[in-house]
């Protein structure tokens, strides 16, 4: 049964005859068709007639339908209109473009726009590294899409895919004072979708690549970091390669295994499942096996795409064939980025001691998290109505922070691990326990902290390349 | 001599010996370097210095530092810094990206972001209309440039015209409260401009053509307009015509003359001068001469490019001919969208009885407007330090506005026209003279009076067409 979601919160408002159980009544009808009742407030009070204002999570539309159904059911009440907070909250939508000072007479006029403008448009016209300086392009970035794989809806198109970024940027916006730009293009075209964003690069510090699908997204994210001096972060691959590295770890620390050791099976090798594998192996992992829909990745057999067969190459070392539910037999360390309810409590059963379960398919899990939790001593997915959300949010505000604050125009992998440390380590040893792997989205701390692990890495690597300048220098002159 | 400006405003933050005098030798030296003093703060008072902030407006940089040497040679006393008010209001850009409602909670966040987002973009997918309710695209518009006409300054690129684009946008938001977002592209093709505004729509209700050189400003424009469903304006053509036409219509009214009646000569046939002769044109002006760098267009040349022979074919029915100096002799209405001190004092004096000059050329005017104001009855600029300065700043917010507000897809001359009516009666009859032919950009009520004819065209538009539908459906009924 679906679950009751505030992502499908209603308020019904309701004309009712006034009496003693008057709002008794109506709470009880609600509850009764399965309402999770949030919230209720008698907004006016006449001699016959009350009117109430009825909150309530529901599992989505037609759940409110029957809510609605069973108030009306109730003798003299009528529910007068049913709205949808999710809607509400989209309306005229969810950013607005704020100047950071107030023209107030012809003076201020005279230096934020024409004449005086002018200068500062010829200070970059003879220095361009002024940009980052005098312009937004110090603290603005572009969150692009085509539309083409949107959270777990597909391919819905530019247009459809705008509350998504919009929703982004005001994350960037609120965890790490990032300002970020929706640009949802109408193409879907890889060159073309490539010189678009060359084109637009001028004005911002950095690219989130969003919610593009694979493969089109590994070619157009490689381009554009060879093509382009800002740096550029596909979310779906290493946010969440990130947050799933820094979730593993904390994990192995429970179950006081080694993740050098450790038999991983990862289902799913699209954008996500590329960038978990290619991460853990930085991090020293040694025995994935990678699984799409038709198995286990062979290294003996050729695919039609390039990168499978990287993937391929690369995984594998035991040569295990066969389906995902062979694979999983005996491993350690389970990761879902695939489908809903791939795997059953039996597969589950069949992973080693101390297994880690991590089904982060949206909205539906690989596996039932409670049957998991039966069997695997830690599970994780990406749902907050459960422990352990692996949330992209947990990264990308810190990341572009740090990127920004640095003024760096390449992301290296030191710079993602360093952010899955820093992510890891907001869980104190004292906290760390099956149920808290992972800090909470709210944790305020997090963004600083892994902002601070990419500038820390960044300063690291310029001051090794200063003292290997230096070193360069003392031996030509010896 | 060039003047000073706020434009060019510095404050000098200076150490000085404590003394009863020492303050007004600051000012006196400063003033004695022909520094206009702004204002003046004693930031620090110690036994032996005084810290004082010295702000005045300077006609530049060289200047700046003739002013800082005439301090320095005050006995005691040392400049510490010299700091540009127009380049400290440019740190860190002019614009932020700002979340409309705050995430407090997990509930906040699945409504604004998954999963409640989903059904959001889902609505939007089923019926694309409803991205103009449920995204930024109700109230956001593109200020597009490639960089390459950027106000005097030229082809300075994209990232160099930064700074104005920023600029438009703060003047959009305050004056009419339209979220406007930089877009400097990195391509000067005009095939790739079209591609990639087109591609950029669905994340905008109306795109704001800015600074792009002409002939290619129209081109863009021309295909844009065919084939995008939302408003495209370039305000170096639309919005300096409106204006424009607003001022005229004023000037006109104290001259006492009708606009069908003169004749106007109007130097500089490029974006602005084309988009000019159209709309006087529109609104009912007659004899037009056109005059580019060589002087009058002619009928019966051929010119290389299209527009000019477009032009020549238009106007000058009178068969003038010869340089502007020649076609000026008589005219009742000058109008200069071209360069620097092209007419002296003697050509002015030529022009008919009751002339109008308007030398909008930016910095310098065509002719120096004192001079002008000798021999014409009314002379207006583009410049601020002047009366009746042409400011797009009149048109463009408003115009917007109304374009958002109305939901309209395309800008016809109608609209063009009512918002030239609207600037030009915001100056009552009591307030109309030579000085005063146009509201301040400060006119608060500009913005909106400009937007509500607006929409008031498309209304009248539309219940045009719901009533000629009528009668249609009527006649086939009968």
């Amino acid at each position: 049964m679906p679950t009751n979601s505030p992502g499908n919160s209603i308020t019904l408002r309701i004309d009712a005859r006034p009496s003693f159980t008057a709002t008794s009544e109506l709470t009880q009808a609600a509850a009764g068709a399965k309402a999770a009742i949030t919230a209720l407030d008698v907004v006016e009070s006449r001699h016959d007639t009350i009117t109430v204002d009825l909150t309530c999570d529901t599992s989505g539309p037609e759940h409110a339908e029957r809510i609605r159904a069973a108030i009306e059911e109730i003798d003299g009440a009528s529910v007068r209109a049913v709205s949808d907070r999710t809607f509400l909250m989209h309306l005229g939508g969810k950013l607005e473009v704020k100047p950071k000072a107030r023209i107030r007479n012809r003076d201020d006029l005279s230096r934020a726009y024409t004449p005086g403008v002018a200068r500062v448009c010829m200070a970059i016209a003879e220095d361009p590294s002024n940009a980052r300086r005098l312009t937004i392009k110090r603290n603005t970035i572009a969150v692009v899409t085509d539309g083409s794989a949107v959270l777990g809806l597909g391919n819905i198109g530019p247009a459809a895919a705008m509350p998504v970024m919009e929703g982004k940027a005001v994350l960037f916006k609120q965890f790490a004072d990032v300002d970020a730009w929706p640009v949802a293009l109408d193409t879907q075209d890889t060159e073309e979708i490539i010189a678009i964003v060359k084109a637009l690069a001028p004005g911002y510090g950095g690219v989130n690549l969003e919610d593009i699908a694979a493969p089109r997204c590994f070619e157009i994210e490689r381009r554009l970091r060879e093509e382009l001096d800002i740096p550029i972060f596909h979310d779906d691959q290493h946010g969440t390669a990130i947050v799933t590295l820094a979730g593993i770890t904390n994990a192995l620390r429970v179950v006081e295994k080694d993740l050098a050791d450790v038999k991983i099976v990862v289902a799913g090798v699209g954008a996500a499942g590329s960038a978990i594998i290619s991460l853990l192996q930085i991090q020293g992992a040694k025995n994935i096996v990678a699984c799409d829909r038709t198995g286990v990745l062979d290294p003996d057999e050729t695919y039609e795409d390039a990168h499978r067969n990287e993937l391929a190459a690369s995984t594998n070392p035991e040569g295990v064939r066969g389906s995902l539910h062979e694979a999983i037999v005996g491993a350690d360390v389970f990761i879902g980025v695939s489908g809903p309810n791939i795997l059953g409590e039996e597969h589950i059963a069949s992973m080693a001691d101390g297994a880690i379960v991590f089904a982060m398919a949206n909205p539906t899990p690989e596996v039932d998290p409670l049957l998991a939790a039966k069997h695997a001593a830690v599970v994780a997915t990406g749902r907050s109505d459960f422990p352990n959300q692996i949330n992209n949010v947990l990264a990308f505000p810190g990341i572009f922070r740090g990127l920004l604050d640095a003024g760096v125009s390449d992301i290296t992998p030191e710079m993602l691990v360093a952010a899955a440390e820093a992510i890891a380590n907001r869980v104190a040893p004292d906290e760390l326990n099956p149920s808290f792997i992972i800090p909470s989205v709210f944790d305020a701390q997090v963004a600083s902290d892994v902002a601070g692990a990419i500038v820390h890495v960044v300063d690291q690597a310029r001051a090794a390349q200063s003292s290997q300048n230096a070193a360069h220098e003392t031996s030509k002159e010896s």
